[in-house]
């Protein structure tokens, strides 16, 4: 019996890959995903952090920071769970005080569908969060690119960010009213 | 085998009990809620619709239109399929064009905890539902009351509010500026 | 001594020319401006109403419903007074319940601004109004276009925004999940 | 002639105690309102921060962090000055990145309105803004008292907040989840 599961360490959440398999073709499944920012002191978007990772077919991606919402587990601890594993332990993201997210994006494992997982029907609370420590990854990601709204838009980037997630990353930028 | 399901119409998100048992016990379970109200021509809070309906114990309680998000199935089709089902066919909702929710609950089924459900850990997408024609509820609601601002926030009534979601009433009437 | 003022039906808000001109030059003017939109039943965008009119110089250009808050008069007024100055007394807005506004927009009399009204230092904020009658523009708009959010995206139509609002536009497409 | 304005340090918004009055009879006055915060590090509401001063009358209150936006200033920075005017300059704000409001405030002058503000009619966008550093109001308050949600509510307390601003700490109470 295979054990594995994308989070060994945090034991409320523990999955084997077979359960999880299962609840995955059941239910939609629960995501956060991080975009860490750094801002001006006056609170103004300065640069975007985007994860460079390499995806399962060993293409260079760029990627928010993303996790599951583990069985008993809230939406902050989840939140800094993955900050933490994708960021690295000296980031310091300032959480924010409202859980209510910037955008709620539903993926679909459908092919042509606006925004793809392959693996599932997942609902994800797109969170942004200030980070204002220096930035280690430590697992898949090989990097922290820290872009200004202008680089992130270039297209040849957006298509580097899988699943259509050029519209989250978008919506933000309009968010933070950081259209160029 | 049992194989009934809160919403047997709905094949794609059919799942047995067993089944749900095995998930609800695996992963934080997706909803959505809506809370129905009545707006005046300038969009002016009138009235809030609240369910009244018999909880398992046969106590009668308040409740918001409230229901699961099935595997495969869209935010929009849920809050449509649970409006309907809860508010009956001529109710005339009108679904939010934007789906950031008004606020984020996360339900434990630790006793004690902020939002209790004793069946599941739950997080759902708090949705308000401008409603313009009859309401007449389908299945389990026996009426729907429609309440001003001021008669939501008795006391008493805030108490058959189950799970700790007066607090989430509070939330809504504080974001739609209607505090008395 | 010149009486005009932009909305002279209004007694609360009156205001001489010179009157406007003298507190446009000390404080910041607050506008409001709404979005027409056409939802389908599900709550989804389905198109985008963009105000044609010639502006002050004979070009033809694309515009908000747009107007100032006046002297003693309440947001919500405000907005029902605009949409019905510029959609016609049929268009049936559905005025949102939340005050909160989708986005605040800056305007700057400084060329070369992110966003510039050279008339005066504005703050508008920014609201999304489904709107389901038959829309008549009344005063300067020629007609209504209703775009789908691809078409508003094209870039000679963005640019037939004035001010910026291109901007403000591709936030709100961000904003309602629409981004093609 | 008088020259006394409430913001003399700021050379832009600079106004006449006469100017003022005039403005203020013609058009709404746009505000800024910041509720101080003190976060846990995983992100909840842990403190809110009131001033406390003496109103015009010589009777105590509480109140917000709060002023006027002048012409030509843009809302961070009329939010940084306002926090550095009430709260000091080591307070360590981290100011939104996002500039919608948390809610929008309507202030009338006339007795037994909602919001009253007795100087004008006044809108005002409010934010919470989490603060990290030390807090040395510098200019009418005679301290910032830091309090749980739950002492923020005690009805004495609210009654200390004038012109119907315990609606507004009610809201915001409501937005971080954190009625008790």
């Amino acid at each position: 019996m295979r054990v594995s599961t994308p989070d060994p360490e945090s034991n409320g959440g523990w999955l084997s890959g077979e359960d999880l398999d299962y609840v995955r073709r059941r239910v939609p499944i629960l995501y956060v995903e991080a975009i860490p920012v750094r801002l001006a002191p006056s609170g103004e978007l300065e640069h975007i952090g985007l994860l460079l990772q390499a995806n399962e077919d060993g293409v260079m991606t760029r990627a928010f920071v993303s996790g599951r919402v583990n069985y008993g587990e809230s939406l902050r601890d989840t939140l800094n769970r993955h900050l933490e594993k994708d960021l690295g332990p000296m980031a310091l993201p300032q959480l924010p005080a409202c859980l209510t997210p910037v955008t709620v994006a539903e993926y679909s494992p459908i092919p042509g569908a606006r925004l793809v997982d392959e693996r599932q029907h997942a609902v994800s609370l797109v969170y942004v969060v200030p980070v204002s420590g220096e930035c280690d990854p430590c697992e898949n990601a090989l990097e922290v690119s820290w872009l200004t709204p202008g680089e992130a838009l270039d297209p040849d980037l957006l298509e580097e960010l899988e699943g259509g997630r050029a519209r989250i990353l978008k919506t933000v930028i309009g968010q933070l009213s950081a259209w160029p």
